[in-house]
């Protein structure tokens, strides 16, 4: 590599300082920092000449990207961007699709991995935050009432996994010694009919609605493409059983945010998890932050986050850089585009 | 068998109709049962002379025990009691140390084994209660906030489980996805170093004592026994871990309450999943009621209800009944009056 690049981070949710610092001094000389505008706060760097690489999270990647970008009327050679890596797996936040142009010849690589064992713990977590009644528990806390009601058992309830990959084999790894009838729906046909985890793997459509239909939890893990958005609507909802947990720890784009109200004020199904929306922050006007306890565990899209994982996830940045800046070619998983994930 | 005993069932918790009913009228013609005070309500069966068999749950098990078992004076042969079934698995609500007369060549069997799976399920979901801050999720929710904060780690965490037999061995099996480090403290020591779960046996009270002190998690499934009564107390609490859960899924009489609302308050220890107390229903007047959610998960002594488990347990018996009925003699584990277990 002829001159080391320029180290650029930009992230939403106040993370910019601390993925730098993580990062270090160590591998890239010079650090170039956005925290709002990165039009403004890279101007510097861009004006530079020099390579750079770019390291995103969150909704506010999009203009970095955008931005470190707007050379693409140069030769590939002596273009600025050369690598962008995105903490998170999901790519939806950096709405690549816009961004063609600037991406063309730049190197991609995402937090894939890094996050499985949180999200599939955040599955297990929600099941029993339901199963054991926690809101009835903790009324009865406050009332001083002794009231040893019956749970709900976990054993023989049938969980479909939609969009089954890597967190949903974590997943499932979880929900092993829970006893249950675990589906995982997968977009292409998989090689065998039942994977190491006990898991009955089908595909397609038909196959993806029958096991929507007949879940006692539905796990939605599917990532955010054009054939996703809004799959589940009031008319899905209806669908499903009224015991029905609904968790959905991939996209907020494959919901729609109201119609899930809808029904758990209507008792069409049972109870949510959500940990991601159709717009997040979750604007204040949203029916979902007056659901009951009883019916929806809300968490702030931090059902992945505690400081060893995201650490870890930007450690993986730092790695893959090691070789790059050694040999100038990346030895890492680079997602497809087209696909989202 | 001469003659088919006469059934009787007396259980606290308004268990004992439905307990009968789940026995059903296939295996004992006669059914006799008791919901408060049994002397009364086997005055007639205890009049007719006939062999009986008792089935009990709860501290109402005591006076049935007693009043059936009140012919002690005449020779083992003549005498009424043949057979006592605990529902549940522990045996101290029954203080068959002050029932040794009425025991003596009566027949004890209990339901071992029918809750290990809800018991073991319970310390997982205390553990994530706590570790996902459930309590602040749903502060959050309640007032509109969207705060993506760190979540605990439970990964590497210290998992001590003291009285590590069947129940706590369930609990490993399902805290193995967790990637936690947990050691088993028993009574005696064990022929192997580390079990198929991966936990660590120790034994003896030094090891046991260590292990309190360095466990960020203690999971608590002793056995009521003289030696156990009030293990944990001020001096124990403030000899643990700051960031310490203690979870208790065994014996209320192993642990002082207002001891624990103490420590809770002081921030001595971090939080408290309490399924059992000293006295249960817990009185109105413990401390425990008025700590806060995000401290304290305090069931009433159903972590291991559910219509299944119940359904099954009193299933145990019937099985047990079947043999019994045709060759005379009990084919089923019979628990050490002295060890309580």
């Amino acid at each position: 590599m002829p001159v080391t690049p320029a180290l650029c981070v930009c992230s939403s949710f106040n993370r910019t300082q601390m993925i730098a610092d993580i990062i270090g001094r160590g591998q890239f000389s010079e650090q170039h920092l956005a925290f709002k505008d990165p039009d403004t706060e890279f101007a510097e760097v861009k004006a530079s000449g020099k390579p750079v690489v770019l390291v995103v999270l969150g909704p506010l990647g999009h203009a970095a990207i955008k931005s470190l970008g707007d050379d693409y009327d140069k030769p590939l050679e002596e273009r600025r961007l050369k690598w962008v890596h995105s903490c998170s797996a999901g790519l939806d936040w950096y709405r690549l699709g816009e961004l063609e142009r600037e991406m063309v010849g730049v190197s991609l690589t995402n937090g894939k991995g890094g996050y499985n064992y949180l999200l599939g713990q955040h599955v297990l977590y929600s099941l029993l935050y339901f199963s054991r009644q926690t809101a009835r528990q903790q009324r009865n806390r406050n009332d001083k009432k002794w009231d040893p009601f019956d749970l709900e058992e976990p054993r023989g309830q049938k969980v479909g996994i939609l969009g089954y990959g890597e967190i949903g084999r974590e997943t499932a790894k979880m929900l092993q010694p829970m006893e249950m009838n675990v589906t995982g729906v997968r977009r292409t046909k998989a090689a065998e009919a039942v994977d190491e985890y006990g898991v009955t793997l089908v595909s397609g459509d038909d196959e993806r609605d029958r096991v929507i239909r007949e879940s006692d939890i539905v796990v939605n893990i599917l990532p955010a493409t054009p054939e996703t958005v809004g799959l589940f609507n009031a008319a899905r909802f209806k669908s499903m059983k009224p015991n029905a947990i609904y968790i959905n720890i991939g996209r907020g784009s494959t919901q729609v945010d109201e119609d899930i109200a809808q029904a758990l004020r209507d008792g069409v199904i049972m109870g949510a998890s959500l940990d991601v929306f159709q717009q997040e922050p979750l604007p204040k006007t949203s029916s979902l932050w007056n659901i009951d306890d009883s019916k929806i565990l809300l968490t702030s899209h931090n059902a992945c986050m505690t400081a060893k994982s995201f650490y870890e996830t930007v450690n993986m940045f730092s790695k893959f850089a090691e070789g790059y800046l050694k040999t100038g070619q990346l030895d890492a998983y680079q997602p497809d585009i087209q696909l989202g994930y």
